[in-house]
């Protein structure tokens, strides 16, 4: 029923902790991925590629393609099996109404980001399809996300849509900042601002959980203005923890990569240089 | 009447579909012919430019301007003299009000269709005019549909203001897409988004007459949120479709395009090839 | 007084007209000098530099600018000094309140017109700012015009309110052109549009006043949603003739230079060639 | 307590009056430095470079960045620790609610500024990061600032809300420029554009002080119209002072410039040559 989201897998703290773990794993990840190959870019001359050579690219691209489409899937099925899933079901004839539909949306947003990794795979894997067009479906698929949570708010209380308002944010910034991505792809700051907002977005959800399903059991006061006003400081602090981790990771990874350039010589660059001015470099826009 | 809108030639399922089918058919049409010239330019070098000579664009571009011309000033007629319609009358003495207004505004949003038909007409058969112009009027006729659309919904109920509603979402996409293809032309990604948008507007015109005119007879509850969360959800799932129709279209063009390449050898290459440099060349941007 | 408009020198037909008249007469100039300058652009080959020599485009700026600073200061001293004007009194001590606000606001719209218009000056006939600096303060003027219509409205009828927020389509829709040309510079589609909008700004003011001050005297009732409709409709048949007029006008001054050019042979084309690679050339964006 | 501003330092006349100077003379700083630089770039070959060297560049970034950075950091320790500061504190456990959260958001604003002039120092101390960085970390932190401000209006009254709605046109006008700034890195018009939005916060804000704690003692009628539409021109007003600022600064800095080029002869420029080709130039874009 539509006033009661307790039904589905979400309305819980564990509902909003499992996809915002996801987002803070994948936002770390993305971090790690993007500041690698931007050393890589930086230090060209000392050799730098045999540690993200295009071939290396092109198989981490997979990986992580194969694993978004994996847990899509798991999590669509997640949706529709567990306990009081809709198993698949979208009319309950008996009551006269749609059955489960907060289920429904979720698998809907899976979906999607299903949708991407597997784009991102075939773009990867084969020369079928431009390569920006794993970016484009990125900003579809968070669109897409943002898209249903904006219309899965009416008739909340003021505290729980002033919290997934502030989701939105996060949601619609990292759509548009991958959609600028189609325009100016291996751009590092806007790679990390897309990190930053994913990371932000992920600990949100743990925020939300949080709030709204307090494991201490003390309830928060959904008509509090006092509330409201610590509620969107504490985003402003989520957004500088978010700032603070991606410049610490991106720092890390920089050193590692010109401490271990320095201590081995690159004595097979030769050997490497063809591939340096690959045609279907990864820095292409098609 | 305002608060009548049956008597339109929209106000019902027909009204719906005519329009519903046009957008279908020309997101369709759109896809295969952008796939065909992607497909010819990537494959340059092997031949294919004897798929989709200048020559033959610029035929295609015209037969596709004609077209649109030509249904424009038939849905204008239509609106007008079918029927209900105000036979270009636009205000009615005896009653002391504006006659059909409803048609009135369909008629005007095929004028702009028109009026950019008949530019894009005059922008490949001539030099007069701009390359580019053909995108702009693309553009501001999509505006002008959204924003007569946007005025259309004062006083409707809840569901009937939803249904538009996510309607403009495709409608406005759509203008900002050829907006940008202003300076972006030729950029593949963003015609077929737009292919894309095309198709979901067309798919949605017929899910309103569905919902709204539902030939079962079953009325929808206007009031219930529960349906407004399942069109919501629903509009996601219209634009996986028109996601996946895209694509699908995208690689079946793409693999007829090489197959026929491999089994005809490039014989009459040389001859064509002063036409690759030609200066009035499509992917020019004035 | 805030709930009655008419002591102000606007709040009339005349008042509008004005308004509505320059600006009708400023997007025709516009059109038919941009016209120019592309026809001469593509017509170089052929000896058009003599038609619009840099010198002689700079001219034309000057006197531009210069009729717009005179009118902008005409006009302030206008709303000032005439009939009911404040006499740059800005608080009525006696009344204890402000004095003829509505004029004040009139006059600061004026004042931002008049500010670009020198600017505009200085960058033609100095070295000391960058060029593209009067478009910056176009976008600027246009955008102050807009932001004060938009809190102008408060407390009038609906369809007052309706027909200035059209208003402001053609307002802010000219503010961001006039910015995008600060990275486009030059580019003749957003030229027109810009004197479309123009056109479009112009040709509604004169609607305004015809419906809010109908000079046949038969009241608009401010509550017909009728009205309202219709009212929309009509805005969109006055962009459809602002791109008449803009598409007319561009096309005789096409051919009035081609003609010409055909008749007279372009004899000093070897005494103009060096102002060709002028380095302060018109087209440069600083 | 929500409904009591006065208990925040900034809820008073100097509340106001001191973030209102620090933004004036930064807008001020910042014009001057930019105004410096265009002039510098502009006479290169008459020897500009000895009054901007890269590595007097490089130091002046770097005072600015420690400045702001050091008082940001007085700022929240302010805001913290004096009078009425909650002194680290965040919950009264014994009211059993939030503790100064207004001390708390403005220490968040600080926050972020010192994060952007720490990100600004370490930019240019070291190569570790690239040089556009410093635009989006002060981006962000206009954007925070904004999007703080935002929130922090709820219950508010008329006059008060709407006078800091206008300064929010001035917050996120300099994000979304110093975030173009990204892309179009050394456009002096965009510069000088962030220039004149800071130079406008900054009177705004004393402007607000003025309006809501006026020394003089008279209240102002928070629900009277008349000075809403006075409140709403005198934006316009300030914009007006502030563009003519930034005019005047540039110019004098400008004539400054040439003035001193041509008194001395550039002796030195051959020693100075190689630095204008240093490949860390500050006008790369990373």
């Amino acid at each position: 029923m539509f006033s009661n989201p307790g039904v589905s897998v979400m309305g819980s703290f564990k509902g909003h902790a499992l996809p915002g773990s996801f987002f803070l794993l994948g936002g770390l990840w993305w971090t790690a991925k993007y500041s690698l190959w931007h050393a890589a870019r930086r230090n060209k001359n000392i050799g730098s590629t045999r540690l993200s050579s295009r071939a290396a690219q092109r198989r981490l691209e997979i990986v992580e393609s194969s694993l978004v489409l994996f847990f899509s899937f798991v999590g669509m099925l997640a949706e529709q099996f567990l306990a009081d899933g809709p198993k698949l079901r979208l009319y309950d004839s008996a009551e006269n109404q749609w059955k489960d539909l907060m289920n429904w949306q979720h698998a809907t947003m899976y979906l999607f980001f299903g949708l991407a990794g597997c784009v991102s795979l075939i773009v990867h894997t084969t020369e079928a399809a431009p390569l920006a067009l794993d970016r484009m479906m990125m900003a579809i698929a968070f669109f897409n996300e943002g898209f249903l949570f904006l219309y899965h708010l009416h008739g909340r209380t003021m505290l729980d849509v002033h919290l997934h308002m502030l989701l939105l944010y996060a949601v619609f910034g990292g759509a548009v900042v991958a959609f600028l991505e189609l325009f100016y792809r291996g751009n590092i700051l806007l790679e990390l601002l897309r990190c930053t907002l994913t990371l932000l977005q992920g600990s949100w959800f743990w925020q939300i959980g949080y709030v709204l399903y307090p494991p201490s059991g003390a309830q928060w006061d959904p008509k509090d203005h006092n509330n409201m006003m610590f509620i969107t400081m504490c985003y402003s602090w989520h957004l500088a923890f978010a700032m603070l981790g991606v410049g610490v990771l991106y720092c890390l990874v920089s050193c590692a990569v010109r401490t271990r350039l320095k201590k081995t010589p690159p004595v097979e660059m030769g050997l490497l240089k063809r591939s340096d001015k690959d045609p279907e470099s990864e820095d292409e826009v098609v």
